[in-house]
């Protein structure tokens, strides 16, 4: 099996630099990998979002339980996320690969290969990077965006009365995560970072905070009301779940509201409206402007901490 | 001694927000940390450079051999430089740091007060960041710069008959590095990234290819010719190096000649003039547009590789 070590730092970045070219490019693009650093046009009118993420082998994956592939798209959707959170459009990223030589070559290409899955998916494309030698191997991604000036969605714009919603479902990553670790086998689903509805929420008026699902939901709204002094009562039957995750939970022994409201990565926005914004609206009409499923799940108090989260699950002082 | 795991992930990221809103912001910046993403103003009629660059524990540095706080230096510095060989003015970095928990507190807090340091010598505010768990120490920075649309400057625009400058001195940073082996210290000596020699730079005309010396004098200018079939006629007498450091070299054995050719980290910046361009300027000239000494060190022919490089380096067909 050929590793990393085989081709060589240059080889491997020759390889990487065909593929990035075959990938394509948008027209923001100036110039692409290859010299000291790359250039961009961002639109007349936009600010410029940034945000950097890394994955670590044995603490954010392992490639037992996830091929290289699925890694690469993961560590992208992680960072297109936080562009979603900011209500941005995808403008281009970096990714600084650090790895052992012994890495099988079919790995860290894979990785690439993930990456540019992703990138051309949300048109992010891939314009430069870094390749380290290390003993373990990790991803640092940087992602850049764009978002019309002061349109940009923030986390700490909750207020007493808002009402909470949040897009998709939750639980799916963690139980797909946990199942796939069960069976032996790898993990196939993938989330998806919900770009176009963070797009729609920016446009939206009566917007309060907003923050993407990564940590977990609890943990995620505790963001939201960081330094407020505000809480949120939580309705838990609401928060909603993929269809047969909770019959799937049990089959694997584990709580189904646990990991609604625990598991991390499935990557859907959380954001509150203000009462009177949510009053002139819905879930189905919200659903319908920003493309994906919508639940209101709580309302903001002035009581710090959550209520309504089974006092079981430990989280009421989150 | 404490550790990163003493104070926890948010606890880290507490102090470090505590000291990037110490350090202060430039006016470029409409959001820094502590959201999904950073929110940046770019001038207009500008273009964005972006660049991203790992440093590893034991393969880029021991912090045996160099405080932390001279890691996160020279970590942003290694990435300014590369804005300053496209002729870019920073406009802010974001850093994901991996690390293990056992990693001492104040080490931690070295790297990040290292990168703060030679952010705020730059007007290069660190807008964002990441903390990862790892079994070894990393960094991966991202910068971001502007540059005038249209004027970036390049590494592959190298013609024949072009003359070969380099500002500065070079092996500086390689004998610094084998005397503190060699006496069982740490580094003291730091490289500059030359930002206002490359902005000057880009307002020049009639220059070719540019860029930073990270990998020794010979591999960077191998990089400049890539893929355009030339050669450097090198005139390795006027390779600047240090005042005394022919006799630093000696004393620990070592080639002067090897280190100031091989050398990296020196990050000066290497880039030809064409042949006209030269004529109407002299380095003297140059070192007062450029604010820092230039040399003349060679000519570009037609002829693929290096010719005046010392046989016994081995470098002719780099």
């Amino acid at each position: 099996m050929k590793t990393l070590s085989d081709v060589g730092e240059f080889g491997f970045i020759e390889l990487i630099t065909r593929r990035v070219a075959a990938a394509g490019s948008t027209s923001s693009v100036v110039l692409g990998p290859g010299d000291d650093a790359a250039l961009l046009r961002l639109p007349p009118g936009r600010e410029l979002v940034v945000s950097t993420d890394a994955l670590v082998e044995g603490v954010h994956f392992r490639f037992q339980t996830q091929s290289a592939r699925c890694v690469g798209r993961r560590a992208l959707v992680a960072n297109l996320s936080d562009l979603a959170a900011m209500g941005a459009r995808p403008l281009a990223c970096v990714a600084a690969l650090s790895a052992p030589g012994s890495l099988p070559l079919a790995s860290a290409r894979g990785l690439v290969d993930g990456i540019l899955h992703e990138a051309g998916r949300h048109a992010c494309p891939l314009v430069g990077g870094n390749l380290a030698a290390a003993s373990e191997t990790s991803m640092a991604i940087t992602v850049l965006g764009s978002v019309e000036r002061g349109r940009a969605l923030r986390r700490h714009r909750v207020r007493k009365g808002d009402l909470v919603f949040v897009t998709g479902t939750l639980g799916g990553q963690a139980l797909a995560l946990a199942r796939a670790e069960h069976q032996g086998r790898t993990i196939r689903s993938l989330p998806t970072p919900r770009i176009a509805a963070g797009r729609a929420l920016a446009r939206l008026s009566g917007v309060g905070g907003v923050i993407d699902v990564s940590d977990g939901l609890v943990a995620d709204l505790a963001h939201l009301l960081e330094g407020s002094g505000l809480g949120i009562d939580l309705d838990c039957s609401r928060v909603p779940r993929p269809r047969g995750f909770d019959a799937g939970c049990r089959q694997l022994g584990l709580d189904p509201e646990r990991l609604a409201l625990g598991g991390g990565e499935d990557y859907e926005l959380a954001f509150t409206l203000r009462s009177r914004a949510a009053a002139r609206t819905s879930p189905a009409a919200l659903a319908r402007r920003l493309g994906v499923a919508v639940s209101k799940v709580g309302r903001v108090t002035g009581d710090p901490g959550f209520t309504g989260v089974p006092e079981r699950l430990g989280w009421s002082h989150f």
